[in-house]
Order: structure tokens, then sequence, then C-alpha cells
């Protein structure tokens, strides 16, 4: 079994080349959810969505998110009807948060619901949201506190980011069967996403960190930037949050006392004895993933590693 | 000012006939809500909505509900999630009950997010649901207690009726200003709506009927049926339910306290000693509305009696 943690859309690309590198029954995908936003009254969960759509084959590759060739006319008429509307949602995935905000509403656990989506959308691996209680990043910014979603869509990641916290963490419990993933995985992957506000809500999650230390498993990390910067969102701008430096270095820094094996890129060779005096061992290769075949080969040298 | 009472597709005809022959913001239009409905989580208001698309302009002519040209993607996917979708919503539909939802759970009374409603429409009359507090029209059937919708919509009117209830009645209060507005009216007009499962709502709240008997303004009732049938729905077939027979005599005994007058088709012209018999007036005419046309020529003949 291959556990994968991972935000939305960076991650999600090797969440697809582990899929289809592997058997689909044999990956868990441990989804963060401090980015889980209530609109027009509907739970959205945003990276949930973005990796049950891309395991379901529905996601919109050039976006990224969302539902392929989906029509937005709910959206333009909230926006007729006064509604504030930067967030985006198509209809189609209008459908998914219906679902999931009325079964909520009705007391099932959002693991429950992820379960169920997936069944109805045909998705054999499991997909766990990273807790069934609400955990909610916040930003203090230089435009005030903000959530992920208005840092991130609304203010299209521009302002400074001061501090974040994770509001509900310490109440918030791994979803059911997210340790046992873990302590019964060969292999565990951090995937390339933004550490402080996708890989960071996961491991803040109790129990979730010790679990890591204590697998047998092999677990490693993928870098999500490269150069100091990141291959797409504002990882870079956010590891200061962290205590660490934007670098292969300071991703080894703050992973350090659980991660395995850090998968730096190839360009970021230089790197190596600055993230090794953390005790990490590192892979450097290309880990770009622009291409299926990019994600498929980046997959598979991580399962070479067990 | 004019008061009409109103349910949806029926008394929406003439709704439109007054719209078109008076100043609209002489009109105030009062809804039935015991049809209101949760769907998919979304609290759709199905005789409000269809006054209020009528009113902007929106409505769906051939279905005499729902948005004209709406779309069904948001339900097309809901079903394939494995919902039930009996109940049809169309997308831009679904922006509306999405907007309403959000705003009765920030706390705000359903009276003041229909104002909202039409705001942002540009209605310009004043529609009232009849009770800013939850009634459910509850219908005790051959095949088991119902909601409304379920009898209508997904049981298509089959099910022999035995009885039924305004659920949450006796703690409802009139919409603000509906009192008022009786009272200040010149002509009150119940429209040729079901009169057990949407007039009957309407006068149920407390104070309504009370409202009716004391108003100084001219109280005149539209049959919604001819030869013993409803000019569509099952209004005779439940006319039963309100101890009175399936005529327009029997529409004269559930009105006798406080209509002036019934307006009966020509058809039914024979029935005319049977309604006065109650002390109720009686003007025979041709209350089928099929054109615009016929719609405001009623509107018409209505204002005409004062």
């Amino acid at each position: 079994m291959v556990v994968l943690l991972t935000g939305g859309t960076g991650g999600a690309k090797l969440v697809l080349g582990f899929h289809e590198e592997t058997a689909p029954e044999d990956l868990v995908v441990v989804c963060n959810t401090g980015d889980d936003s209530l609109v027009h009254g509907l739970h959205v969960s945003p990276d949930v969505d973005t990796i049950v759509y891309t395991l379901a084959g529905l996601i919109d590759p050039a976006k990224g998110w969302g539902i392929r060739d989906d029509t937005f006319t709910v959206l333009d008429q909230l926006r007729r009807l006064g509604n504030e509307t930067w967030f985006q949602l198509g209809d189609r995935d209008i459908a998914t948060h219906l679902t999931r905000t009325r079964l909520l509403a009705e007391g099932q656990p959002l693991s429950r619901v992820t379960a169920a989506l997936c069944g109805e959308l045909g998705v054999r691996s499991t997909v766990l949201p990273m807790s069934d209680q609400r955990v909610e990043t916040r930003l203090s910014t230089s435009e005030g506190e903000l959530s992920f979603q208005e840092y991130f869509v609304k203010a299209r990641w521009q302002p400074d980011v001061l501090s974040l916290r994770y509001r509900g963490i310490e109440d918030s419990r791994p979803s059911p069967g997210l340790l046992e993933a873990i302590h019964d995985a060969v292999l565990v992957v951090v995937c390339p996403s933004n550490p402080a506000t996708s890989i960071g809500p996961v491991l803040a999650v109790p129990g979730v960190r010790e679990a890591l230390r204590g697998t047998p498993a092999k677990v490693a990390a993928v870098s999500p930037m490269v150069g100091g910067r990141s291959f797409s969102g504002p990882a870079h701008k956010l590891m200061a949050t962290l205590g660490v430096e934007a670098s292969a270095a300071g991703l080894a820094a703050a992973y350090r006392d659980f991660a395995d094996v850090l998968v730096i890129d190839a360009e970021d060779r230089e790197l190596q004895p600055a993230v090794e005096q953390f005790g990490v061992d590192v892979r450097a290769t290309s880990i770009r993933m622009d291409t299926l075949a990019d994600k498929k080969r980046l997959a598979r040298e991580l399962l070479r590693l067990v």
C-alpha cells in the first residue's frame, strides 16, 4: 500500500502518476481540508475535489481544478442575484458540493461522504480527508486576516503573509483509517504541495506526524519548488511561516523528523549537502510534471525507493 | 392597492394579468409557502418562485414553473451522484435557491429574502410569503403521509387523499405588512389556485382570515374549476378535505365568511343560485386563461368590481 499526503493542483499531478503506475486499490490519498470553505452555503472541499476528480478522470486539465467542460450557468445567475462570485464553481461541480453539504447536514462525517462520492464516480483508490473535524487555515496578512481561499483566489496571493494558523486543529482527529494506513504502508509520499498551507495542516492533525515518524514505511517527500521558487502558487512565499528558508534545504529542515528521502530537482543538485545535513537522503531528478509521462516517471522513481 | 392571494401555476396567470393591467407598485401578491421543501438541502419555495419569475418576466411559459430556457446540468450530475432527482431544478433556478438558503441560514426572514430577490430581478410589485415561519402541508394519503411535493410531483397526484394539515400553522404569523395590506386594499382577490393546498394554508395563518372578514376592501375569489373539474392539478380532488363539494358552490361554502363575490365560469352559470345561497354574489364570465389577453381581460373584470 502507498499513502500519498497531498493538497490540490501540484500534488494531484503526482497522485495521477501513482494512479497510473500502481493498482488503484493500493493507493490511499490523504487530502488537506484546511482550505475547505462555505461558498454560497455549500461545503466546498477544494483539495478533496481536485483529487477525486483527478482519480475519476473528470478533472479539467487546463485549470487543474473543477470538472472538464463544465458550464457556469449557476454562477452567472448567482452574480445576477447580487452574490460575490470570485470563487469559481462550475455547474457539475456544484452537484458535488450540494451532495456533500446535504450529507454533512444529515450528520455523516466528511470521510464517509468522500467515500460515497468516490463510489458514485467509480474511484477505486481510497481518498481520505485529513480529518472529519473542521480545520481552517487562517492567514494573517498585510491586508488583514484571510482564509486561504480569500488569500489565494480573491487576493491572488499578493498580500504579504505574516503568519498562519490552522484554526480548530487542536480538536481535530485523523480520519478513520488514516493512522493505520500510514503504519501499514510500504511507502508514504509527501506530494509536491505547499508545505505551509497544504501539507502543513495534514501534518498538524494530532497523531499524524507521530505516525509518520513511527511507521516502518519508507517516507519520501517531493519538493514543490526549484531554484527557490514554486512550480506554481505561493509555496515559496509561505515557507517563512514555517520558520525555514524557501529551498530544498528549508524543506528538509521542515520534514527532517519523519522524512527518509527528499526528492529534489536535478537543477537543485548543489543543495544536496544542505539537505543531507538534516539527516535526510537526497534523490535529485527531474521533478517537473508537465506531461502524463512526467507524472508516471516520477511515480515510478518513487516506487523504486522500496 | 390590490392584494392577490395565490399559489403557483394557476394563480400566477391571474397575477400576470393584474401586473399588466395595474401599476406594478400597487400590487401585493401573497404566496402560499406550505409547499416549501428542502431539496438537496436547498430551501425551495415553489409558489414564491413561480410568482417572482412571472413578475420578473423569467417564467417558463410552457411549464408554468422555473426559468425560461433554463438548463439542467446540476440536476443531471446530481442524478449521476446517486441523488433522487424527481424534483426538477434548473441551473438558474438553483441560483435562486442557493441565495435564499444562504440568506435564511444567516438569519434573514423569508419575507426579507424574497424582497431582496425581487429587488435583484427588477420586480416592482410586493411579493409576500404568507409567513416567515415554516408551515408544511402534509397529506394523509392511501400511500402514507406525504409532503405536497411528494404527492404532487413524485406521485403525480394519484394517491387518494384522506385528509391534510398545515404543520406548524399554529405557530406561524402573517408576514410583516400582510394584514395591513389586506386592510388598506381596495380589492383583495383570491386567485384560482387550489383551495386546499394553495389558498388553504394562506387562510389558515392566524389573523389572515379575520383580516379578510374585517377589511373594507371588496373581496373576490376566482374559481379554479369548471364543471366540477380543475383547469389543472388536483384542486377538485382535494376539495373534500375542506368538507365541501368540488364545485363553485363548494367554493362559496368554503369562502363565504369573507368573500363578497365569487367569479365562476360562464359554463357554470346554472350554479349561481347554489353560490348565492351562501350569501356570496356571483359573476359568471370566461375564467379560462390560456392567453395573455385572457389573463388581462379577467384582471380588468375584477378591477371593474371596485
